[in-house]
Protein backbone atom coordinates (compact mmCIF):
# COMPACT_ATOMS: atom_id res chain seq x y z
CA UNK A 1 0.00 0.00 0.00
CA UNK A 2 1.18 3.52 -0.72
CA UNK A 3 1.65 5.63 3.32
CA UNK A 4 1.76 9.30 2.83
CA UNK A 5 3.16 10.71 6.47
CA UNK A 6 3.11 13.90 7.50
CA UNK A 7 6.00 15.44 8.95
CA UNK A 8 5.34 18.37 11.17
CA UNK A 9 8.88 19.17 13.45
CA UNK A 10 11.41 21.84 12.69
CA UNK A 11 14.17 20.03 13.67
CA UNK A 12 15.23 16.85 11.36
CA UNK A 13 17.46 15.38 14.71
CA UNK A 14 14.04 15.14 16.58
CA UNK A 15 12.48 12.14 17.75
CA UNK A 16 9.78 13.11 15.19
CA UNK A 17 12.24 12.83 12.52
CA UNK A 18 13.78 9.48 13.74
CA UNK A 19 10.14 7.68 14.01
CA UNK A 20 9.33 9.51 10.54
CA UNK A 21 12.80 7.41 9.08
CA UNK A 22 12.39 5.06 11.03
CA UNK A 23 8.51 4.21 9.83
CA UNK A 24 9.61 4.78 6.17
CA UNK A 25 12.44 2.33 6.57
CA UNK A 26 10.25 -0.42 7.97
CA UNK A 27 7.08 0.58 5.38
CA UNK A 28 9.90 -0.19 2.23
CA UNK A 29 11.23 -3.59 3.74
CA UNK A 30 7.73 -4.57 4.05
CA UNK A 31 6.71 -4.14 0.58
CA UNK A 32 5.09 -0.78 1.01
CA UNK A 33 5.47 2.55 -0.34
CA UNK A 34 5.96 5.42 1.58
CA UNK A 35 6.27 9.49 1.42
CA UNK A 36 7.19 11.87 3.62
CA UNK A 37 5.74 15.66 3.55
CA UNK A 38 8.20 17.11 5.59
CA UNK A 39 6.19 20.63 6.42
CA UNK A 40 8.99 22.38 7.80
CA UNK A 41 12.09 21.43 5.76
CA UNK A 42 9.68 21.99 2.41
CA UNK A 43 8.81 24.98 3.65
CA UNK A 44 5.57 24.84 3.74
CA UNK A 45 3.27 28.30 4.00
CA UNK A 46 0.56 28.03 7.15
CA UNK A 47 -1.42 30.80 6.39
CA UNK A 48 -4.32 30.44 4.32
CA UNK A 49 -4.28 33.33 1.67
CA UNK A 50 -4.83 34.92 -2.03
CA UNK A 51 -1.84 33.68 -2.86
CA UNK A 52 -3.34 30.04 -2.24
CA UNK A 53 -5.34 30.76 -6.12
CA UNK A 54 -4.40 31.36 -9.07
CA UNK A 55 -7.33 33.51 -10.06
CA UNK A 56 -10.18 35.57 -7.70
CA UNK A 57 -13.58 33.96 -7.80
CA UNK A 58 -14.03 37.25 -6.00
CA UNK A 59 -11.30 39.74 -5.67
CA UNK A 60 -13.94 42.14 -3.51
CA UNK A 61 -14.12 39.78 -0.37
CA UNK A 62 -12.01 36.99 0.70
CA UNK A 63 -14.05 33.57 1.40
CA UNK A 64 -11.59 30.96 1.48
CA UNK A 65 -14.05 27.94 0.91
CA UNK A 66 -15.21 30.01 -2.20
CA UNK A 67 -12.14 30.29 -3.25
CA UNK A 68 -11.50 26.75 -2.45
CA UNK A 69 -14.30 25.55 -4.62
CA UNK A 70 -13.46 28.03 -7.02
CA UNK A 71 -9.94 26.68 -7.58
CA UNK A 72 -11.20 23.04 -7.67
CA UNK A 73 -13.39 23.43 -10.83
CA UNK A 74 -11.00 25.18 -12.93
CA UNK A 75 -7.67 23.46 -11.49
CA UNK A 76 -6.61 26.78 -9.72
CA UNK A 77 -4.50 25.78 -6.72
CA UNK A 78 -1.04 27.27 -5.90
CA UNK A 79 1.80 24.79 -6.81
CA UNK A 80 2.23 23.35 -3.20
CA UNK A 81 -1.41 23.19 -2.64
CA UNK A 82 -1.93 20.92 -5.74
CA UNK A 83 1.78 18.89 -4.72
CA UNK A 84 0.14 17.75 -1.49
CA UNK A 85 -3.08 17.51 -2.45
CA UNK A 86 -1.89 14.55 -5.10
CA UNK A 87 0.18 12.77 -2.15
CA UNK A 88 -3.31 12.70 -0.32
CA UNK A 89 -5.24 11.09 -3.13
CA UNK A 90 -2.33 8.61 -3.81
CA UNK A 91 -2.04 7.99 -0.26
CA UNK A 92 -3.78 4.59 0.95
CA UNK A 93 -2.64 5.15 4.83
CA UNK A 94 -2.36 9.19 5.93
CA UNK A 95 0.27 9.39 8.87
CA UNK A 96 0.29 12.33 10.91
CA UNK A 97 3.29 12.62 12.85
CA UNK A 98 3.86 15.71 15.29
CA UNK A 99 4.58 16.82 18.71
CA UNK A 100 1.68 17.97 20.87
CA UNK A 101 1.80 21.85 21.37
CA UNK A 102 -0.57 23.26 23.39
CA UNK A 103 -2.60 20.26 23.27
CA UNK A 104 -2.48 20.30 19.17
CA UNK A 105 -0.71 19.95 16.01
CA UNK A 106 1.54 22.66 15.42
CA UNK A 107 0.20 25.33 13.28
CA UNK A 108 2.18 24.17 10.29
CA UNK A 109 0.17 21.19 9.94
CA UNK A 110 -2.77 22.79 10.83
CA UNK A 111 -2.26 25.36 8.32
CA UNK A 112 -1.55 22.28 6.24
CA UNK A 113 -5.40 20.94 6.77
CA UNK A 114 -6.75 24.11 5.95
CA UNK A 115 -4.66 24.72 2.95
CA UNK A 116 -4.32 21.40 1.00
CA UNK A 117 -7.97 19.82 2.27
CA UNK A 118 -9.45 22.21 0.52
CA UNK A 119 -13.86 22.45 -0.04
CA UNK A 120 -14.24 20.44 -3.56
CA UNK A 121 -11.00 18.66 -2.71
CA UNK A 122 -11.57 17.13 0.43
CA UNK A 123 -15.44 17.33 1.45
CA UNK A 124 -18.03 18.84 0.10
CA UNK A 125 -21.51 20.23 1.42
CA UNK A 126 -23.66 17.12 2.87
CA UNK A 127 -20.38 14.97 2.22
CA UNK A 128 -19.41 14.65 5.42
CA UNK A 129 -18.52 11.45 8.13
CA UNK A 130 -20.54 8.53 6.80
CA UNK A 131 -20.38 9.83 2.74
CA UNK A 132 -16.97 11.54 3.33
CA UNK A 133 -15.48 12.02 0.11
CA UNK A 134 -12.57 10.05 1.78
CA UNK A 135 -14.68 6.77 2.81
CA UNK A 136 -12.67 3.91 3.15
CA UNK A 137 -9.29 5.20 3.17
CA UNK A 138 -7.27 4.90 6.48
CA UNK A 139 -5.56 8.17 8.79
CA UNK A 140 -3.33 7.28 12.01
CA UNK A 141 -1.84 9.87 14.48
CA UNK A 142 1.55 9.46 15.73
CA UNK A 143 2.28 12.20 18.87
CA UNK A 144 4.98 12.90 20.74
CA UNK A 145 4.19 14.62 23.94
CA UNK A 146 6.15 16.18 26.70
CA UNK A 147 3.87 15.20 29.36
CA UNK A 148 4.01 11.77 31.34
CA UNK A 149 1.11 9.19 30.43
CA UNK A 150 -0.12 9.92 34.17
CA UNK A 151 -0.51 13.57 33.23
CA UNK A 152 -2.99 12.05 30.45
CA UNK A 153 -4.99 9.54 32.78
CA UNK A 154 -8.39 10.59 33.29
CA UNK A 155 -8.85 13.33 35.95
CA UNK A 156 -5.29 14.63 36.04
CA UNK A 157 -4.21 17.95 34.44
CA UNK A 158 -4.80 17.11 30.59
CA UNK A 159 -7.06 14.38 30.57
CA UNK A 160 -7.13 11.61 28.04
CA UNK A 161 -5.37 11.60 25.29
CA UNK A 162 -8.59 10.73 22.87
CA UNK A 163 -9.81 13.91 24.49
CA UNK A 164 -6.83 15.85 23.47
CA UNK A 165 -6.87 14.79 20.00
CA UNK A 166 -10.71 14.45 19.75
CA UNK A 167 -10.95 17.48 17.54
CA UNK A 168 -8.53 16.36 15.09
CA UNK A 169 -10.29 12.91 15.00
CA UNK A 170 -13.23 13.98 14.24
CA UNK A 171 -13.59 17.55 13.42
CA UNK A 172 -10.66 16.63 10.94
CA UNK A 173 -10.35 13.11 9.70
CA UNK A 174 -13.46 11.17 10.11
CA UNK A 175 -15.36 14.21 8.80
CA UNK A 176 -13.82 13.34 5.68
CA UNK A 177 -14.71 10.14 5.75
CA UNK A 178 -11.03 8.50 7.09
CA UNK A 179 -11.21 5.49 9.09
CA UNK A 180 -8.83 6.51 11.94
CA UNK A 181 -6.81 3.93 14.03
CA UNK A 182 -6.06 5.08 17.82
CA UNK A 183 -3.30 7.03 17.58
CA UNK A 184 0.28 5.98 18.44
CA UNK A 185 1.84 8.26 21.52
CA UNK A 186 5.24 8.47 22.59
CA UNK A 187 4.71 10.09 26.04
CA UNK A 188 7.06 12.28 27.84
CA UNK A 189 9.45 12.43 24.93
CA UNK A 190 12.16 14.57 26.54
CA UNK A 191 12.57 12.50 29.01
CA UNK A 192 13.33 9.24 27.97
CA UNK A 193 16.59 6.97 27.60
CA UNK A 194 18.14 5.57 24.51
CA UNK A 195 17.07 2.34 25.36
CA UNK A 196 13.16 3.28 26.01
CA UNK A 197 13.67 5.25 22.68
CA UNK A 198 14.64 2.34 20.66
CA UNK A 199 11.99 0.49 22.13
CA UNK A 200 9.48 3.19 21.34
CA UNK A 201 10.64 3.52 17.64
CA UNK A 202 10.07 -0.53 17.15
CA UNK A 203 6.88 -0.50 18.94
CA UNK A 204 5.64 2.44 15.95
CA UNK A 205 7.56 0.46 13.05
CA UNK A 206 5.17 -2.24 14.23
CA UNK A 207 2.36 0.09 14.43
CA UNK A 208 2.81 1.57 11.15
CA UNK A 209 3.07 -1.59 9.28
CA UNK A 210 0.67 -2.90 10.39
CA UNK A 211 -1.88 -0.21 9.62
CA UNK A 212 -0.38 -0.34 5.85
CA UNK A 213 -1.04 -4.07 5.64
CA UNK A 214 -4.73 -3.48 7.26
CA UNK A 215 -5.25 -0.47 4.22
CA UNK A 216 -7.01 -1.55 0.94
CA UNK A 217 -6.47 0.39 -1.98
CA UNK A 218 -10.04 2.70 -2.16
CA UNK A 219 -11.31 4.62 -5.04
CA UNK A 220 -12.40 7.88 -3.86
CA UNK A 221 -15.78 10.05 -4.60
CA UNK A 222 -14.87 12.50 -7.51
CA UNK A 223 -14.96 15.73 -5.38
CA UNK A 224 -15.98 17.89 -8.77
CA UNK A 225 -18.78 15.36 -9.42
CA UNK A 226 -19.96 15.68 -5.37
CA UNK A 227 -19.41 19.64 -6.19
CA UNK A 228 -21.64 19.32 -9.00
CA UNK A 229 -24.41 17.68 -7.32
CA UNK A 230 -24.62 20.04 -4.51
CA UNK A 231 -24.00 22.81 -6.79
CA UNK A 232 -22.09 26.29 -6.77
CA UNK A 233 -21.98 28.36 -4.24
CA UNK A 234 -23.19 25.11 -1.66
CA UNK A 235 -19.89 26.60 0.93
CA UNK A 236 -22.01 29.40 1.79
CA UNK A 237 -24.93 27.08 3.65
CA UNK A 238 -22.37 25.17 4.86
CA UNK B 1 -9.86 47.51 32.25
CA UNK B 2 -7.67 46.14 29.56
CA UNK B 3 -8.85 44.04 26.75
CA UNK B 4 -6.80 42.14 24.27
CA UNK B 5 -8.94 40.74 21.31
CA UNK B 6 -6.72 38.55 19.30
CA UNK B 7 -8.59 38.26 15.72
CA UNK B 8 -7.69 35.40 13.42
CA UNK B 9 -10.14 35.50 10.37
CA UNK B 10 -8.69 36.87 6.86
CA UNK B 11 -11.42 39.08 5.80
CA UNK B 12 -12.23 42.11 7.59
CA UNK B 13 -16.06 42.43 6.20
CA UNK B 14 -16.25 38.68 7.85
CA UNK B 15 -18.87 38.18 10.97
CA UNK B 16 -15.18 38.03 13.24
CA UNK B 17 -14.81 41.02 12.13
CA UNK B 18 -17.91 42.56 12.92
CA UNK B 19 -17.88 41.18 16.02
CA UNK B 20 -14.65 42.23 16.91
CA UNK B 21 -15.44 46.22 15.91
CA UNK B 22 -18.79 45.81 17.66
CA UNK B 23 -16.69 44.38 20.46
CA UNK B 24 -14.27 47.35 20.55
CA UNK B 25 -16.87 50.05 20.37
CA UNK B 26 -18.67 48.18 23.19
CA UNK B 27 -15.60 48.48 25.69
CA UNK B 28 -14.80 51.66 24.87
CA UNK B 29 -18.22 52.98 25.52
CA UNK B 30 -18.54 51.44 28.83
CA UNK B 31 -15.06 52.97 29.87
CA UNK B 32 -12.04 50.06 29.16
CA UNK B 33 -9.51 49.65 26.36
CA UNK B 34 -9.28 47.94 23.96
CA UNK B 35 -6.65 46.24 21.58
CA UNK B 36 -6.82 44.85 18.90
CA UNK B 37 -4.24 42.10 17.04
CA UNK B 38 -5.48 41.51 13.79
CA UNK B 39 -3.27 38.69 12.76
CA UNK B 40 -4.33 38.31 9.50
CA UNK B 41 -3.93 42.39 8.64
CA UNK B 42 -1.42 42.59 10.20
CA UNK B 43 0.73 39.58 8.63
CA UNK B 44 1.44 38.01 11.32
CA UNK B 45 3.72 34.76 10.52
CA UNK B 46 2.58 31.40 11.83
CA UNK B 47 5.41 29.29 11.63
CA UNK B 48 8.07 28.86 14.52
CA UNK B 49 11.15 29.12 13.25
CA UNK B 50 15.12 30.39 13.41
CA UNK B 51 13.89 33.57 12.59
CA UNK B 52 12.08 34.14 15.79
CA UNK B 53 14.97 34.92 17.75
CA UNK B 54 17.77 37.60 17.43
CA UNK B 55 20.68 35.15 18.41
CA UNK B 56 20.91 31.07 18.60
CA UNK B 57 21.31 29.00 21.87
CA UNK B 58 22.43 26.48 19.48
CA UNK B 59 22.92 27.01 15.93
CA UNK B 60 23.56 22.88 15.47
CA UNK B 61 20.50 21.61 16.86
CA UNK B 62 16.94 24.03 16.51
CA UNK B 63 15.11 23.34 20.16
CA UNK B 64 11.96 25.46 19.70
CA UNK B 65 11.60 26.13 23.82
CA UNK B 66 15.37 26.13 24.98
CA UNK B 67 15.60 28.91 22.47
CA UNK B 68 12.67 30.71 23.87
CA UNK B 69 14.24 30.28 27.17
CA UNK B 70 17.01 31.83 25.72
CA UNK B 71 15.29 35.04 24.21
CA UNK B 72 13.37 35.30 27.40
CA UNK B 73 16.65 35.34 29.45
CA UNK B 74 18.25 37.92 26.76
CA UNK B 75 15.82 40.02 25.33
CA UNK B 76 16.15 38.14 22.16
CA UNK B 77 12.63 37.95 20.66
CA UNK B 78 11.99 39.03 17.39
CA UNK B 79 9.83 42.07 17.25
CA UNK B 80 6.36 41.18 15.97
CA UNK B 81 6.76 38.51 19.25
CA UNK B 82 8.02 41.02 21.69
CA UNK B 83 4.70 43.36 20.49
CA UNK B 84 2.50 40.70 20.62
CA UNK B 85 3.68 39.42 24.67
CA UNK B 86 3.74 43.42 25.60
CA UNK B 87 -0.01 43.62 24.35
CA UNK B 88 -0.62 39.89 26.65
CA UNK B 89 1.18 41.73 29.43
CA UNK B 90 -0.75 44.53 29.57
CA UNK B 91 -4.02 42.48 29.15
CA UNK B 92 -6.18 42.13 31.80
CA UNK B 93 -8.73 40.39 30.09
CA UNK B 94 -7.56 38.14 26.57
CA UNK B 95 -10.20 37.27 24.21
CA UNK B 96 -9.81 34.93 21.28
CA UNK B 97 -12.23 35.53 18.13
CA UNK B 98 -11.79 33.00 15.50
CA UNK B 99 -13.97 30.87 12.75
CA UNK B 100 -13.87 27.43 14.25
CA UNK B 101 -11.97 25.64 11.36
CA UNK B 102 -11.23 21.81 11.10
CA UNK B 103 -12.61 22.04 14.84
CA UNK B 104 -9.64 24.15 15.92
CA UNK B 105 -8.79 27.60 15.61
CA UNK B 106 -6.97 28.88 12.33
CA UNK B 107 -3.37 28.10 12.07
CA UNK B 108 -2.20 31.57 12.42
CA UNK B 109 -3.61 31.98 15.76
CA UNK B 110 -2.50 28.49 16.05
CA UNK B 111 0.99 30.09 15.62
CA UNK B 112 0.66 33.02 17.71
CA UNK B 113 0.49 30.50 20.96
CA UNK B 114 3.41 28.92 19.66
CA UNK B 115 5.64 32.03 19.08
CA UNK B 116 4.33 34.63 21.26
CA UNK B 117 3.50 32.14 24.40
CA UNK B 118 7.15 31.32 24.60
CA UNK B 119 8.85 29.38 27.44
CA UNK B 120 10.10 31.89 29.60
CA UNK B 121 7.48 34.28 28.78
CA UNK B 122 4.06 32.74 29.57
CA UNK B 123 5.29 29.00 31.36
CA UNK B 124 8.27 27.89 33.03
CA UNK B 125 8.77 23.86 33.57
CA UNK B 126 6.60 23.43 37.22
CA UNK B 127 4.50 26.13 36.99
CA UNK B 128 1.16 25.50 35.52
CA UNK B 129 -2.30 25.87 36.06
CA UNK B 130 -3.01 26.63 39.73
CA UNK B 131 0.72 27.66 39.53
CA UNK B 132 0.62 28.90 36.19
CA UNK B 133 2.06 32.62 35.16
CA UNK B 134 -0.76 34.17 34.55
CA UNK B 135 -3.02 33.42 37.24
CA UNK B 136 -5.53 35.76 38.13
CA UNK B 137 -6.04 36.91 34.48
CA UNK B 138 -9.25 36.29 32.64
CA UNK B 139 -9.62 34.82 29.13
CA UNK B 140 -12.67 34.42 27.05
CA UNK B 141 -13.28 32.50 23.75
CA UNK B 142 -15.21 34.24 21.03
CA UNK B 143 -15.75 31.40 17.77
CA UNK B 144 -17.87 31.24 14.46
CA UNK B 145 -19.42 27.51 13.05
CA UNK B 146 -20.54 26.70 10.14
CA UNK B 147 -22.27 24.21 11.74
CA UNK B 148 -25.57 24.16 13.81
CA UNK B 149 -26.36 23.82 17.30
CA UNK B 150 -27.83 20.89 17.17
CA UNK B 151 -24.62 19.40 15.12
CA UNK B 152 -22.71 20.39 18.77
CA UNK B 153 -25.03 18.53 20.59
CA UNK B 154 -24.58 15.35 22.70
CA UNK B 155 -24.38 12.52 20.61
CA UNK B 156 -24.65 14.26 17.59
CA UNK B 157 -21.71 14.39 14.66
CA UNK B 158 -19.35 17.13 16.12
CA UNK B 159 -20.11 16.72 19.76
CA UNK B 160 -20.41 19.85 22.55
CA UNK B 161 -18.89 22.51 21.96
CA UNK B 162 -17.00 21.92 24.83
CA UNK B 163 -15.47 18.67 23.97
CA UNK B 164 -14.43 20.27 20.27
CA UNK B 165 -12.64 24.00 22.54
CA UNK B 166 -11.39 21.33 25.68
CA UNK B 167 -7.53 21.47 24.19
CA UNK B 168 -7.45 25.14 23.76
CA UNK B 169 -9.10 25.72 27.02
CA UNK B 170 -7.30 23.23 29.28
CA UNK B 171 -3.89 22.67 27.92
CA UNK B 172 -3.62 26.39 26.60
CA UNK B 173 -5.52 29.00 28.00
CA UNK B 174 -5.46 27.38 31.67
CA UNK B 175 -2.28 25.99 31.29
CA UNK B 176 -1.11 29.54 31.59
CA UNK B 177 -2.99 29.81 34.81
CA UNK B 178 -5.88 31.68 32.61
CA UNK B 179 -9.73 31.60 34.37
CA UNK B 180 -11.69 30.76 31.18
CA UNK B 181 -14.89 32.01 30.79
CA UNK B 182 -17.29 30.01 29.26
CA UNK B 183 -16.88 30.63 24.91
CA UNK B 184 -19.62 32.65 23.57
CA UNK B 185 -20.28 30.67 20.06
CA UNK B 186 -22.21 32.12 17.35
CA UNK B 187 -23.52 28.89 15.43
CA UNK B 188 -23.97 28.69 11.71
CA UNK B 189 -23.05 31.90 11.07
CA UNK B 190 -23.37 31.67 7.42
CA UNK B 191 -26.62 30.58 7.49
CA UNK B 192 -28.05 33.48 9.80
CA UNK B 193 -29.94 36.79 8.54
CA UNK B 194 -28.98 39.78 9.41
CA UNK B 195 -31.61 40.04 12.45
CA UNK B 196 -30.03 37.20 14.20
CA UNK B 197 -26.39 38.71 13.32
CA UNK B 198 -27.82 41.86 15.43
CA UNK B 199 -28.71 39.93 17.56
CA UNK B 200 -25.75 38.34 18.17
CA UNK B 201 -24.00 41.01 18.41
CA UNK B 202 -25.72 42.72 21.02
CA UNK B 203 -25.26 39.66 22.82
CA UNK B 204 -21.58 39.45 22.35
CA UNK B 205 -21.50 43.37 22.91
CA UNK B 206 -23.06 42.33 26.49
CA UNK B 207 -20.55 39.34 27.23
CA UNK B 208 -17.45 41.14 26.58
CA UNK B 209 -18.20 44.24 28.43
CA UNK B 210 -19.95 41.94 31.55
CA UNK B 211 -15.86 40.16 31.36
CA UNK B 212 -14.14 42.85 31.42
CA UNK B 213 -16.13 44.58 34.54
CA UNK B 214 -15.49 41.37 36.20
CA UNK B 215 -11.42 40.97 35.10
CA UNK B 216 -9.39 42.46 37.84
CA UNK B 217 -5.78 44.20 37.63
CA UNK B 218 -3.34 41.45 38.66
CA UNK B 219 0.73 41.45 38.65
CA UNK B 220 1.80 38.34 36.82
CA UNK B 221 4.01 36.12 38.17
CA UNK B 222 7.98 37.56 37.10
CA UNK B 223 8.88 34.92 34.51
CA UNK B 224 12.56 35.42 34.42
CA UNK B 225 12.45 35.05 38.74
CA UNK B 226 10.76 31.87 37.88
CA UNK B 227 13.06 30.93 35.06
CA UNK B 228 15.90 31.13 37.21
CA UNK B 229 14.22 29.39 40.16
CA UNK B 230 13.57 26.46 38.23
CA UNK B 231 17.25 26.50 36.41
CA UNK B 232 18.48 27.25 33.03
CA UNK B 233 18.13 24.12 30.66
CA UNK B 234 14.43 23.16 33.00
CA UNK B 235 12.97 22.80 29.64
CA UNK B 236 15.23 20.12 28.74
CA UNK B 237 12.94 17.90 31.77
CA UNK B 238 9.28 19.26 30.08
Amino acid sequence: MRVLIVLAHPERTSFNGALTRAAVEALEAAGHEAEVSDLYAEGFGAAAGRGDFAAAADPLRFHYQAEQGHAAETGGFAPEIAREQARVRAADLLVLQFPLWWGAPPALLKGWFERVMAYGFAYVDGRRFDTGLFRGRRALMSVTTGGTPGRFSDGDVYGPIESVLYPVRRLALEYMGYEVDDPFVAYAAPRIGAEERAACIAAWQARIVAAADAARRIEIADPLAALAEVGAGAWSRA
